[in-house]
Parts: structure tokens; sequence; C-alpha cells
């Protein structure tokens, strides 16, 4: 009997849907809107929907299924807690509901996470036990496999590395605070810093002239030889380094993953990135962490695909 | 048959030999030099005929011994990496040696992971899987108990909170780094802030006219009301703080628990530190995690005794 694994990502406008094979072969793809202003109980019966004609053209069911969001996900109870970006779902029993339309066990997890199982369950191949995989998006998100399991903490919020705390009392964040990785990491953050070095800098660069300054702008600019966009990625560099350093020191992980849309800036950022880890002391750590660029895409789907085939629910 | 837990907890100075029942009940104590200058071969020696006099007092024997040391242990090796205190014993197989000498398995731990240990089956009673603890003294070290176990990570260097960045590019670290917890919570930091206060503040405090300004010092003039002593520990308080928004984010724990000399000082510091857990966004967390200090003394060598009963070797 062959299995299918099946994981649903939600973003805050589309949800993906893959089934894949054990070894995390795409067996089938959908793509529905979220539409969170039609409510969660709309959206439980589209996605259902789409699964049960997704399995009828398979011809074959997977046994269970994990749904990946965005946010703080209570886990035992399958609701998000808080997620920014579908707050129309908060409290609501996803979990429960999605189980009950599919007829099967189906697990809630964080994203982050997810794109931590499937760097460390298919892009690593199972190798290497730790691994922490940090997602570079507007947020930056965290998932944590330890001695080769998902670790999830004591509410299910362990490995929130984008509010860790690098620069306290410096950049305000969008969660309130000041100082936060995501505050100087994240895409608004990436924006932000260009607007300041092209304040400080006047005159020096092209990007000065244009009105959007998306990380986009800036990556084409930086790899154009733009002196301010370059040096706005190696400031990316040295802060990502400094988060770095700290889940090293915390984690002491084999390999970390850097995934999300920004991660595919990594050509421009990876040397300060890595001058930054060079400088540490503690030589037995830092010597072993590997520093790699998801090469997947999807990796939520794709992890939650592979996650959802992991335990007996 | 009653089994017996043997720790012995390695200091620069002095090492403490514990023998405990499986409750954690001390049944024998003892201590000796630890003269690094003697060399590690002499160390074996004395410890190992310390311990068979004590086992012969006790008329029984355990199984198996733990070590505690303190340093960058190579857990699975039996080897100190990097010890500052006992740097003589740096790259020489105590474990192997010890165990040789006992006629039994000997694990090497760092002495900060025993505390942790200590803290998760003893003072906390295994009732939290989740605890780190924080040993504060001249350096500021960690141990991880995650899903009930002891966590190493990779290289068995997971936990060093002591050299997060907290202030990126603040106060110089021992470590040769810049804003690490240590260089704000540790020790030589609490002296330092003072230093600097007193010079800012001239003729506010009687703690000016006093040439020794260890934090034992400025605990009792903060006691005492002195203004400027108090306004040490507060900033303490706040610096330990924001190393726990850190340690929360990553690991997401049920307990944290403040060990080691300076922790005495907690009625000082405690309130500035909640202040800072108080103002986080993410409520999950922060609202499960409780902060505690611990009450055991010895925590490394009860906790090296506890673990020396947990594995088969």
């Amino acid at each position: 009997m062959i299995r299918v694994g099946l994981g649903i990502d939600m973003g805050g406008t589309q949800t993906k849907i893959l089934a894949v094979s054990e070894s995390g072969r795409t067996l089938r793809r959908e793509v529905v809107s979220t539409s969170p202003r039609k409510g969660p109980a709309s959206f439980i019966r589209r996605v259902a929907a789409v699964i049960r004609r997704l399995e009828r053209g398979l011809g074959r069911t997977a046994e269970s299924a994990t749904l990946a969001v965005a946010g703080d996900v209570d886990v035992s109870g399958g609701i998000l807690r808080r997620a920014p970006n579908v707050s129309a779902f908060e409290r609501y029993p996803l979990g429960d509901a999605l189980s009950r339309a599919l007829k099967r066990p189906v697990t809630v997890q964080n994203d982050a996470n997810m794109a931590a199982w499937c760097a460390y369950a298919r892009e690593l191949g199972r190798r290497f036990p730790n691994v922490v995989a940090l997602t570079m998006g507007t947020g930056i998100g965290g998932g944590v496999i330890l001695d080769g399991k998902l670790f999830t903490g004591a509410t299910g919020s362990a490995g929130e590395v984008g509010h860790m705390r690098i620069y306290s009392g410096g950049a305000l964040c969008g969660c309130g605070a000041r100082g936060c990785l995501e505050a100087y990491a994240g895409k608004g953050a990436v924006t932000r810093q260009a607007r300041e070095l092209l304040e400080a800098r006047p005159g020096v660069s092209a990007l000065s002239r244009r009105k959007s300054l998306e990380p986009d702008d800036i990556a084409r600019a930086a790899l154009a030889g733009d002196p301010v966009a370059r040096e706005v990625w190696r400031k990316v560099g040295e802060s990502l380094g400094l988060g770095i350093v700290n889940i090293v020191y915390l984690f002491n992980p084999d390999v970390i993953v850097l995934a999300g849309g920004l991660s595919q800036a990594a050509p421009l950022f990876l040397k300060s990135l890595r001058r930054i880890l060079r400088c540490e002391s503690f030589r037995a750590p830092f010597g072993r962490v590997k520093i790699r660029v998801a090469q997947q895409t999807e990796q939520g789907a794709l992890g939650a695909a592979l996650y959802s085939l992991e335990s007996p629910h």
C-alpha cells in the first residue's frame, strides 16, 4: 500500500494543497483562494472539496493531513491563537473542522515549523538531527528540529526567532518591541535601511530616483553594482549573522537553513553573515554549524505533506 | 536493591563529591582540592580514592558516575574542550581515566547542564518538561531540558546563554565579543556597572568610599537603601530579562530557573526582570513561563549525582 502525504499551506491570499509520495515527490498540487473575509467555515468547505476532487483524480486517499499556517498555533487544540495575516480565523477550531470535513486526523502547525521539517526530512535527507530553519519574508519565522524531532516548546511557540532581541532598544519592530531580528532583516527592514542610507548618502545611488524600494528592487540594484544597495544587503547579512550567533549558542544546531522569499538574496548577504560567525571564539559549535539556503520552493506545503506521514495521530 | 547516584562537581579550586539516593537525598558528601597544577592524573587518583573510601563507609557502590565541569565539554568523548578555570585539564580524557580508575561508566557533562537537571528532576519534581537553568556567577552558563530530556546539541554546547548577544556592539565580554548577556549580568559586569554609575553620580552613594565593589557589597548596600546600588541591580534585572526574552522566544520553556551565586540577589533584581517580560506581545509563551530561583545549593553536584542514575550507559 503506497501512502500519500497531504499538506495544506494557508497564506493570507492563497492556500496551497499538496499531495506527495513518501519520498516527497509531488503527486498533485492545487491552489485555492484563502478569502479570509468569507470566514473559516467557507474556507474549510472549499479546501475539503478540492482535496476530495484531488484524491479522486489520484485514486488514493491520504490517512491524515497537516495544515500549515503563519502565526502562533495551539498545536494540541488545532487553533490559531494569533495570525496577523488571517486574523478572521483566530480562535476558530480549524483542526477539528477540517478533520470532520475530511473524515481523518488533521494537525495544525506553524508554517515555519513545516518549512523546517521540509529542510530536515527532504532537503537534508534526515542526515542532520539538529536543524533550525529561518523563513525570511515580511516576518522572520523559525522552525526547530532537535534530535530528529519537531520541537515546539511548552505552548507551541518555540523558534520564534524573528522577535529575539539583537539590538535591545534599537529599531522598532511590528510587535511593538525594539531591536528584534525582524526589525533588521525582515522585508520592511530591508526597505527602511535602504531609505536611511539613501538619505545619508544623497546622489550616490540610482535607487534614490525610484519610488518603489522593495527588496527585489534593491537586490537588482546590488547585482548591478549600486554601492548603497550593496551596503543594505551587507547590513542585513550582519544582522542575520547576529541572530544566528544567538541561535547557535542556544540550540547548537548542525545546520541552519535560510528559506522564504528574502533568502533568494543570499548571494548578496551570505559573505557578511559568515564574517560575523567567524568572529565567535567558541570553536566547536561554530565550526560545526552549516548555513544552507533552501532550494525547494513551497517549503511550508511540502513540509506539511511530509509531516502528515510522520506519526500515528 | 537500592541504587546510589554518584556526582562529582569539579570547580577551579574545590571538587565536590556527592552520593545520593534515587529521591535525591544526600547520603555522603566529600570535598577534595582540585589542584589543577598537579595535573589531571593526580586529580583522577585522588578523586577515585575518596570515592572508594566513601563507598566503603556507605556499604554500597554506585553503578556509574557523572563528572560535572565548568566549560565546553565533548560529551561523547568525555573530554573538556575548553575550560578557562581548569585549563590544565583541557583535552585530557577525563571520562575514560576516571572510568578506568572507578571500574564503571563515567559521563562528563557541563556543570550548568547538571544544574538544569537538578532543577528539573529534584526541585521541580519532573512536573515541567521544558526547563532552562541559568547559572549566574563569574560567567553565565545555561542548561536545557526539553521534553524531559537533557538537550546538549550537535557538539554538546547547547544552552551557552551567557554569550548570546543582547546589545550587539555593546560592552566587551571576556569571550572577546561585545554585547553578550554575561557582559551585563555576570559578576564582573555587576561591579563594572556599579563603578560606571558611581562615576556618573558622584557623592550620592556610600559605595564610592569602598575599595571592594564585589556583588556581595553592592547587594548589602542595596538592601540598606543605597540608591546607586539599587540602580545597579535594576539594570542587571533588565539585562537578564532581555536574555530571558530571547530564551523564551527560542525554547518556549515552562520554567526558567536562576541558579548560582548571583541568583541569591534575586530579590533585588526580579522586579525589573519581570517588568521586561511583561512588555512582550506574544502572550502564550510569556504567560506560560515561570521564573524560579533555585533553593538547592550545590546544584551541579546534586544534578550530576541524579543524572548518573538516569540512563543505561
